[in-house]
């Protein structure tokens, strides 16, 4: 089998495809989110989707996180097993199996679900009532992505309300998420756009509070809206993901007017081998779509001037723009990934390195969960 | 934690998203390659790539196939755990690590790998040899793909020449695989393409033989062009990994002149659940990128006159075309994966049904063995 890599191992030594992460340059990351938020009165309740990994977690949550944000029940299950609580599952529940996966996990950890539908809040609420638990409920308003979510404005208050009748549920909030924005480059663009979802679920929050119900939190925002929710003010919590590893796509990212660049660094890598030179032009790696996820274009080769990659097929990739380089089968080619959320869940560990050699090995403990 | 499907549980009450298989398709699936390649010269050696269950190739193995393709030593390690035999690697092996595994593995088990590059063939030797093991190489020709492979004609000669000089290996024959071809929709297209690889094919086996070397096997083809790889004649053996399940873009070909569908039922489905209705134009599924592979396409939903599906990120995807429809949260829709491969990839296990009611869970036991 697959031999798992040791500590003390050189990074050059590594087999592959193996998706590596550079350990000061995460620890940076995560000081760095830290020292943004310093002195402000923004909470971060960093996201697990982006690393499905406890290790990551816990040093989000030694760095001053308020807890963490769950893309699916079972991202928070897993959570929740390693001992990290304060949990908010970000994406609506429904479904008689995941009620009572939902109602059994409330009552072992402090957990939060949103919800943007009435007959789902009183399904909710039944099932955690059933099993004895309670369960914080945060209202998911559209504020122009256009996936889940009521529409801003009165609706929020009518759930909130609903919320705050119904046995064994407490109102948490609203969600206010759009996660198209986060990816746009351009930093005058994101900004307006940003402005306007804020302007969304300050209004539904207005919406809320005239009802006569407090609104303890609202939670939104992400790893390319952070400096923006900063300065704009109106959100109390941010759920960024992406700045602990970042990928190629966050990497374009103008962070502020002067066109400065993003100030995380890229923590992860894929790492490679060549596997055929068949011609000058072209080298293949060992490097495919069940490697390196497509979703949001090709990985980008790192040290190689000049060089592209392109998927062809499952199992491989071709480095083209490479005529003058010595690539030879067995060599190594670093990666970044175009988008490292989807890449992360492609691998059950991540082989975690300072300095060119291996210090330890984190299982992707949540990679898979889906459910 | 997610909770393990039970046999005897009815397909509508599983979590999702969840990947269903239904037994019955697949049996007659694995039993329609096998007649139509009944009588022929041809053997069959399935690519297990698709479905990197052992459960599924015995299946294949009992139905007459030769031995079974893998696409990575991973794949073949696992299956060689599995009691799986006669494993032939349909990639290069570059690297120490890769070598020293190939090379304990080819003592456990009758294994064959393609090289394309003499010094790889000699490192294969030297690894081989000093492990006291034996391994078939076969050498992979470039037969339009512009992957990995030599050049057809003499150069393959020469590395066959090479191979058969070498201790410990023997050579096996030629790989010409055009993974691109199959995919091609329109009969006429894609036979002439198919007839223009195997020309190189076999103009590169009359090379070899030329140099007074015996050429065993000849090996490539897949799902879309069993019928015409049966009616040109050349190959010995066939590589066919999606027939197994199939996928949208496989569903899409003509199998013949008249234009006839492809003989293979679909036998896979992704089941996801409706998250939000937040109006009549879209439904939200708990179905994105982390369950359902993008790299050909979005998935495609089953029994919605009209409905399409587009991607919303990790967890989410919408359903649009659905005004006339009555889903809720919490209601389940099939989707027939675009990418049956990438698609299997994302999961962990395979609820096997028969006629609505689970009969089994099969674990994916090379998923994520890209190494």
């Amino acid at each position: 089998m697959s031999d798992a890599p040791l500590p003390g191992q050189s990074r050059d030594t590594l087999d592959t495809p193996a998706l590596v992460l550079d350990l000061d340059r995460l620890e940076r990351n995560i000081e760095r989110m830290k020292r943004l938020l310093s002195g402000s009165a923004l909470a971060v309740r960093p996201h697990v989707k982006t690393h499905k990994s406890p290790e990551v977690a816990r040093r989000q949550l030694a760095a001053g996180a308020r807890g963490v944000c769950c893309a699916k029940l079972g991202e928070a299950e897993v959570m929740a097993a390693a001992g990290i609580d304060d949990l908010l599952v970000t994406t609506p529940i429904a479904g008689r199996a995941k009620l009572a996966r939902l109602a059994a996990l409330a009552k072992r950890a402090r957990l939060s679900v949103v919800a943007d539908d009435g007959v789902a809040i009183a399904e909710l609420s039944a099932a955690v009532s059933a099993a004895g638990g309670s369960l914080t409920v945060v209202i998911e308003v559209n504020v122009g992505q256009d996936r889940c979510g009521v529409a801003p404005g009165p609706e929020a208050a009518r759930l909130a309300q609903a919320v705050a009748r119904l046995p064994g549920l407490r109102f948490g909030g609203l969600q206010g998420y759009h996660g198209r924005l986060q990816g746009i480059a351009r930093y005058e663009t994101r900004r307006s756009e940003v402005r306007a979802a804020l302007d969304r679920l300050l209004d539904s929050a207005d919406r809320v509070r005239a009802a006569g119900i407090e609104v303890p939190v609202l939670t939104g925002g992400g790893t390319g809206s952070v400096a923006m929710d900063l300065e704009l003010r109106g959100l109390t919590e941010l759920q960024p993901g992406s700045y602990v590893y970042m990928d190629a796509s966050y990497g374009k990212l103008e962070w502020d007017a002067q066109g400065a660049p993003i100030p995380f660094e890229q923590s992860i890598m894929i790492l490679g081998s060549v596997v055929s030179r068949p011609q000058p032009a072209r080298a293949v790696l060992d490097v495919g779509w069940k490697s390196a996820s497509s979703d949001s274009g090709p990985p980008v080769p790192v040290g190689l001037a000049g060089a592209s990659f392109e998927f062809a097929g499952d199992e491989h990739g071709s480095l083209r723009g490479i005529e003058a380089t010595q690539l030879r089968p067995g060599d190594l080619v670093e990666l970044v990934p175009s988008h490292c959320d989807t890449t992360v869940n492609l691998y059950d560990r991540i082989v975690v390195c300072r300095g060119g050699e291996v210090v330890e090995v984190w299982p992707i403990a949540a990679r898979g969960r889906s459910q």
